[in-house]
């Protein structure tokens, strides 16, 4: 374990207290891996470029000229610089592995051969290391070089194509969700080549590689096989289901809009009772749910006028007085009125030095006896380059000068 | 470990063999987390209902009467039948609780405990043991017991809100999204409490409550402290991105669709430069990324026109001549044409008694030294009771005969 000395100790509850991670990744995955890791209590060392930083320190929304978006993905990380780019930067980087039981990095593939830590160098030094590594297509391949942007790897996973409205384009998650999955990936990955080195016993560590476009792709469980054995390709379908009806999302008077899930025959009879035409459910044209499926533009007509002249709070008594699957589509404001997110203590009020207090969301999921915790948000670049240089790599103070007058650190 | 004799081993590669999972999940999100479990070699024992088994396996889309998705989902895994709801089927998992590390179930909230089987009680039978519970709301809270549709949970956790057009309602993931995400931090946290137990050597089992609402929650990691920080609700804005231009799906003339990001200077001039407009990025309109957010309309429609007159082959091949981050949109019919996937064999050909060999995606991430493996897929229920209940238990042809009369097995 690292000596941080006593006054930086503030892993008490998480599980994996003990577990030292190097995290070199930039921007959203592979720290996303290292944040989600640390929330559980994961020694986690974030390495910077001395000069430019991450990449997200410069990424919107921004306040007083920081982001907001570094406070969440650095949260309780300690902070050091060092250029992996010059030789006695990568010197340094061989000294640190002894420390460490991870290596997590999201350079482009080749990247870290270029500067002499590729994974044979690494495993060289320590041969326990894992190498956790993530980029927008793996490390083999044909497009394993090209630059892996998000976008284009949620594109390439065939989840766009059948997202969305048949008159509207494809459509793409409107947040970084193939880059969190993947560090969600990479972060189970590590736990597993963990598990192996130390609970099986091989002492050994290897090489993780996760992509953006994988990620997403084995998520969807039906689709390839569905494909092969019945030749389906999903067409978008808006908020339809093939599957189900009525499932779909309905504007209320007031403009707001309630999500509704009733395929069973059970619950679609209960919401036949809720909109005052019990007879819906003997309708021979929606009797079943493959009935309903066949008709669905007339299911969905009535439905929709039904919902058009009651409140946002007036259709889900309705609903919830006749126990029907329904749920209001919440923006950030509904998630931060809600009892239940309260209850949960979902969203967390943590210590910044910029900005007093932040509010973010809490640690996920929530483990009984180690439940994990957030200790701060993140903070400056190299704010912990003289615990963890002087402190824990011994470095005299002349050396720790010298690194810092070359930029190295 | 379990002993299921030597015919029955199969998990040499994968970096959880030796690792006992009692999956007595239902449809999706319980036995995903023990599908990327037993992907990587843990022993994953599948209990279904012994009269209507998994809800999954009525589950479209269906070839003769059988469900796709189901050999998916199960495959790798030891399927037993029991009935949990009678008291000899209680006792009868209270035996086995011994031969386990984690018991994974996504029943509603209060069920187990309703049959005598909270964790209080299983901790009693075997104190290591770790109960992984995954329900739609989490085990607390207000909403705690209401069913935990995918939909619903999906509505709940701010991102259809912000999902999809202006012009049109919130969008829906058009596949279990939230379901799968729950079973993948599922089963993250399962390692995570096994790391607590074995490696830091605490030696105890705890509860991890996976809720499907916080799994995509925890994924959107700058909403939370936008909303808190600067009051910002996102809202739905196509493709398009607030921070970055131009970032959207173009379509070809040959009706198919192109993602562009190209938000960074570098590559907006390679983008003109493609284009043959290599003017535009000096066009004060466009001649930073701040300008073009500005004056994104104006720019999509320049953008779109040149793509409408090219087919994608021709595009995408300027493109790539001028080295632009691009990709075209896949379905899954390109999928299966791709010289990428097919490098990374991410679509696997798994053999299965009712169709032959059937092909689906194969092992997610892909580590180095223990890859992994998919040995089957799923197979009928209490396919394997003979040698689970016999064999690996020990119970006398007697006492199999009497439970299986009983249908408790």
């Amino acid at each position: 374990m690292l000596d941080w000395g006593e006054k930086m100790e503030s892993q008490e509850s998480g599980p994996l207290r003990g577990l030292q991670i190097l995290d070199l990744g930039n921007m959203i995955a592979g720290p996303m891996a290292g944040c989600l890791l640390g929330d559980f209590g994961a020694d986690v060392v974030k390495v910077e470029h001395p000069i430019t930083g991450d990449d997200l320190r410069n990424w919107p929304p921004m306040k007083d000229g920081r982001s907001l978006w570094w406070k969440v993905t650095a949260r309780n990380k300690k902070l050091i610089t060092l250029d992996l780019s010059k030789p006695r930067g990568q010197a340094l980087l061989k000294r640190m592995l002894t420390h460490f039981d991870v290596v997590l990095e999201n350079f482009r593939p080749r990247t870290m051969e270029r500067w002499g830590l590729g994974y044979d160098e690494l495993s060289k030094t320590n041969p326990r290391i894992i190498m956790v590594r993530v980029s927008g297509y793996g490390q083999t391949g044909p497009y394993a070089k090209r630059p892996g942007y998000g976008t284009i790897a949620e594109a390439m996973s065939g989840v766009p194509a059948f997202t969305g409205f048949p008159d509207k384009p494809p459509t793409f998650s409107a947040f970084a969700l193939v880059d969190a999955l993947a560090g969600l990936f990479a972060a189970h990955a590590t736990m597993m080549a963990v598990y192996e080195r130390d609970v099986r016993g091989s002492g050994k560590g290897q090489v993780v590689d996760v992509s953006l476009y994988e990620s997403l792709f084995r998520l969807v469980d039906s689709q390839v096989i569905g494909f092969d054995q019945l030749g389906i390709v999903k067409q978008r379908n808006g908020n339809r289901m093939d599957e189900d009806s009525p499932r779909n999302a309905y504007r209320t008077a007031d403009g707001e809009f309630i999500a509704i899930s009733a395929g069973s025959q059970r619950i679609f009879s209960r919401l036949a009772s809720a909109m005052g035409m019990p007879e819906l459910s003997e309708d021979p044209r929606f009797s079943s749910n493959a009935r309903r499926v066949e008709n669905v533009e007339e299911l969905d007509r009535i439905v929709a006028q039904w919902f058009q002249k009651l409140s946002l709070v007036e259709a889900m008594r309705r609903l919830e007085d006749s126990d029907v699957v329904a749920g209001p589509i919440y923006d950030i404001r509904r998630v931060f009125e809600d009892p239940h997110y309260a209850a949960r203590e979902d969203i967390i009020s943590v210590p910044d030095p910029d900005f007093g207090t932040v509010r973010m969301q809490g640690v996920v999921p929530k483990l009984s006896r180690t439940p994990g915790r957030v200790s701060q948000a993140g903070l400056d670049a190299g704010a912990h380059n003289i615990e963890f240089y002087r402190g824990v790599m011994g470095l005299t103070a002349d050396e720790f000068e010298e690194l810092r007058q070359l930029r190295v650190i």
